[in-house]
């Protein structure tokens, strides 16, 4: 059962169209915001999230002895119907047959899919990253053969990226490219392939890093071709089989529905591939993707997290047990004061990260759409989206099954399978230690912490102007949001005091990261609980809603806020600790 | 992988018998210490730990149409060996041929069995319940009938208490209990029987609660019985089968090698069972018990810690990747300030929950061995070192697979199943809410908080000795324990002074649990700080083990200690926010 939400949804966009001009003028009107919403939210809960526990009970992808793929029953036909909904070319743009909607909605949309059926999801999530990193940078005549089938949902994408020895180290890779006229021949291997051979589209189109004969070592001698699993003809039709296979998929802790390969390339002579860009420049494509990429998969964390808190409280609304200090002897859990606890502080963080989530992809389209092309706020957010939201489902998906009891521990309730699907989050598109190190260094460091400052300096002014507010819950948050901003400019300076002893500092990294992911979620609440409070006093408001959402503020305020702290102390002695240890005598 | 840990065992030994004068008097001396831990390592390494993916990659245990239960490949065989070593009887009274060895010690041993296969060892450690439970509350006959067998390792034995519409709550039990003559015939469902039915031992003995016809309503009308699953002849040899079969298994999210049984008694009449004490004492005999069982949980926290902790430290010394800040370019990834960071958290933070386990177990020993029966230090520890341990755990095996990245995820390394065994943790033998409750209302509002605060002042006294030792890592970790013992005591007045609404004040448990975790393991890190520094200075002395466990103090106080400032603010304020959130407009 999953049930989109919708009315969080609709208030945190209300909320967010408030403080940004951009999107003020670029979302739809509410009627129109409704419509998209309500009608992807019956084709998540009704198609697509009953085939999420079925797949993964049913083992996941299946690799045959012909080297095909089969997903798991129902997930072909689910794929047509998002492709027929006209689904999959929501965020493409207009020349190719999308329809260019801000990311600040279809990005709703998307953790829909997401919360449904992460494992289904995937497939569409990675297609969505190779349009819009053709969009970008491939050719005229790239974008006009590969660009329309993908938007229309009938051929699909993949990222390939990494290697047995190259993972968080792409300067490792060693896949070849030997150019042969008008393209290239590639051979290797690639492994950690979403959806890298499927049954679900009629092509399958590999955006793969390589490196030509004559290449520069490292990072600067990596270029980025386009794969087809069946080569193109002129017309558009498809032609032979090109020379890409996939060798084996892997047995994973989850997401067990998402086949992923092991794709063998040019064992037959070379596959053929086409450049995009100039040789060299892959890994400068690949990054100019990452934010979106990265901002993917942080919202997988909070449709993971949403999920598992809809079940969570599902759970203890109809499961009964004699319990002490229950109002009646026997009621459902959902009265016991430590699961009202995890509910609530599940409710309140995952309200803070989708707030967290939208704010991320406003950034995005502001800064896709600006003149200057300034991206320093969406650029200094995107690795504390992405790290933030994926630690905090690991949470959120262990209460859920904390609050199932033992019936948590059985794979049967389904409980178990979000946390294991979840696992992935913090790994996938880049470690929490990559996003802290990529936060630290080349966003807080290298600027001298102009954006970091200018961000807390934001959230205590917007705090300050709250901290006598007539609703409590909203003074206490502010009140403790302005405090910890003092905690987190002090870590801040220390940081930077500390900039030249970089593995001091790069081990500060994470606590850092995790901060300031707390520390913004409080304060997109406080912008909620702000407009909730005076909405309440509006005729006709959604009073439930809305004083329910002034509870979160508080909960935020009681249970996530002091982490915060916790973090910041961290943040100032991680290095100096760790440095202390002797790797040496402890392998000794 | 795993190597037994016994330097840190030994050390932490040495710590205790310092502090306390009983286990100064019963450990045995070093030398038999030494002999001890060395053989059960190698026992726990060569045999049994090899068994443990094996296990889980194979599906774990099968049952078979005629209702019985293979266990994995190599399980029967490593049973018997330990049967033969003897390990089987270590806690065990002489009287039934055990060998009567303190807690302290003994849990070391227990330790390893659970790092090296927690689904196998299992078996061992719900036999060992039954020892212990029958020693206290048996007849005479009933222990020399039930008692050598199982010490031997011929028979084992288990726990029925839940069934499906009784979990936390035990009074809602309908298992029938009619006598018979001498006996009672048995009837009704019984879920979550861990090793309820396998292929290890010649017998299987079950202690079932249940109820009789004319019992008591509610707690007040439970007995507790002896059902063997062969029948016992007046000479001891086994007799007819029993009325009691395994009707299926569970497939768990981990521990897969464990059969976890659903048991139907009586369906041909009424499986025989002898009473234990007397009738409607179920709930107090298993009350009695409940000390050590969750003792034992704890403990197979810190177990599946250490061994998630091996297998970092062992994947980070091998594998290479190219990585910023690595001292060479291409480094094992051990070089890198945050996977040293997280292996240096799991290092300090292990060792802290070994030296509270041993603790817990000197003080079980003490409390056992006293004139007074005075248990009040151990009855307040205990929940903590259940709640805390398995909750730790769940960061430990998470961590692991972090620094496995991509591969972390991939089942044939084998650090997801560690992640996945430990999530039974914090909810079997009561989940971390119910360990709360017993700490928050009956260890610490039921005396007024006197032993909470005489620990907390112990604590305070100890750490303001050494806020001016020589050595900063110690001079660090006491002054922050100081601090964090006054934020702790702040807590705990609070806590007390709102003792009127125990809502509120359950909300907080966890939250205070937790914070006692924190603060304890950091206590007991500090004394083995300071003997590490004083020993340090001894000839002869292992300075790569010595330096390197002052650097768990400062990683400790760096990294741990602050989240218990965390800990006592949420305690302050989780109730208050818990209840402002409505229900009834949630569900709206």
């Amino acid at each position: 059962m999953y049930k989109a939400p919708i009315t969080d949804m609709k208030f945190a966009l209300r909320v967010h169209r408030k403080h940004s001009p951009h999107l003020a003028h670029s979302l739809p009107d509410d009627e129109m915001i409704d419509v998209i919403l309500t009608e992807a939210g019956k084709l998540a809960g009704d198609v697509i999230a009953p085939l999420n526990h079925s797949a993964d009970k049913a083992g996941g992808a299946k690799r045959h002895d012909d080297a095909t793929v089969s997903t798991p029953d129902g997930f072909a036909a689910a794929f047509a119907q998002l492709a027929e909904g006209g689904w999959t070319s929501m965020e493409a743009d207009e020349a190719f047959g999308g329809q260019n909607m801000p990311l600040a909605l279809s990005s709703c949309v998307n953790e829909m899919w997401q919360a449904s059926n992460m494992a289904f999801s995937l497939c569409h999530l990675l297609t969505q990253g190779l349009i819009s990193a053709l969009q970008h940078s491939a050719s005229d005549t790239q974008k006009a053969t590969f660009l329309p089938p993908m938007v229309e949902g009938r051929w699909t994408g993949t990222m390939n990226l990494t290697e047995p020895q190259a993972g968080t180290d792409l300067a490792a890779i060693k896949t070849k490219a030997v150019k042969t006229g008008d393209h290239y021949l590639i051979s290797g291997q690639k492994i950690y392939i979403t959806y890298g051979e499927h049954d679900m589209a009629e092509n399958i189109i590999h955006l793969v890093l390589a490196r030509t004969p004559d290449a520069p070592e490292g990072h600067k001698g990596i270029s980025v071709f386009l794969v087809p699993k069946y080569l193109i003809n002129e017309d558009g039709s498809l032609g032979a089989r090109n020379d890409v296979h996939c060798v084996s998929i892997e047995k994973k802790l989850g997401i067990k529905g998402s086949p992923t390969a092991v794709l063998q390339y040019g064992d037959n002579g070379g596959a053929v591939g086409y450049l995009v860009g100039e040789e060299n420049q892959g890994l400068a494509i690949m990054f100019g993707m990452m934010n979106h990429a990265r901002f993917n998969v942080g919202l997988q964390g909070l449709a993971l997290s949403d999920r598992a808190l809809q079940q969570a409280l599902s759970y203890a609304e109809t499961r009964v047990q004699g319990i002490p200090l229950a109002k009646d002897a026997k009621s459902p859990i959902i009265h016991h004061p430590d699961v009202m606890r995890l509910l609530g502080q599940m409710k309140a963080e995952s309200e803070a990260m989708r707030a967290l989530m939208i704010y991320g992809a406003a950034l995005l389209d502001e800064s896709e759409a600006s003149d200057d092309g300034d991206s320093s706020r969406a650029d200094f957010m995107i690795p504390i989206i992405k790290g933030w939201l994926t630690e905090q489902s690991q949470i959120m998906t262990s209460h859920n099954v904390q609050i199932h009891g033992g019936m948590g521990f059985i794979e049967e309730t389904g409980a178990a399978q979000h946390y294991r699907d979840a696992r992935i989050l913090p790994i996938y598109e880049g470690t929490t230690a990559i996003q802290s190190n990529d936060l630290l260094f080349r966003k807080t460091i290298r600027d001298e912490g102009r954006e970091a400052k200018a961000l807390i300096a934001e959230i205590t002014t917007e705090a300050q102007a709250q901290i006598s507010h007539d609703d409590e819950a909203i003074s206490l948050l502010a009140t403790d949001l302005q405090a910890k901003c003092q905690e987190a400019e002090d870590a801040i300076n220390s940081l930077l005091a500390r900039r030249n002893d970089a593995r001091d500092i790069a081990a500060s990294g994470v606590p850092y990261l995790m901060m300031l992911g707390t520390l913004t979620g409080g304060w997109h609440l406080l912008r909620q609980g702000v407009l909730a409070s005076s909405a309440l006093r509006q005729e006709g408001a959604d009073t439930a809603f809305l004083r329910n959402k002034l509870a979160s503020c508080r909960l935020f305020a009681a249970l996530s806020l002091p982490q915060a702290s916790s973090y910041a102390q961290m943040a100032l002695r991680a290095g100096q600790a760790t440095e202390s240890l002797s790797i040496e005598d402890w392998l000794a």
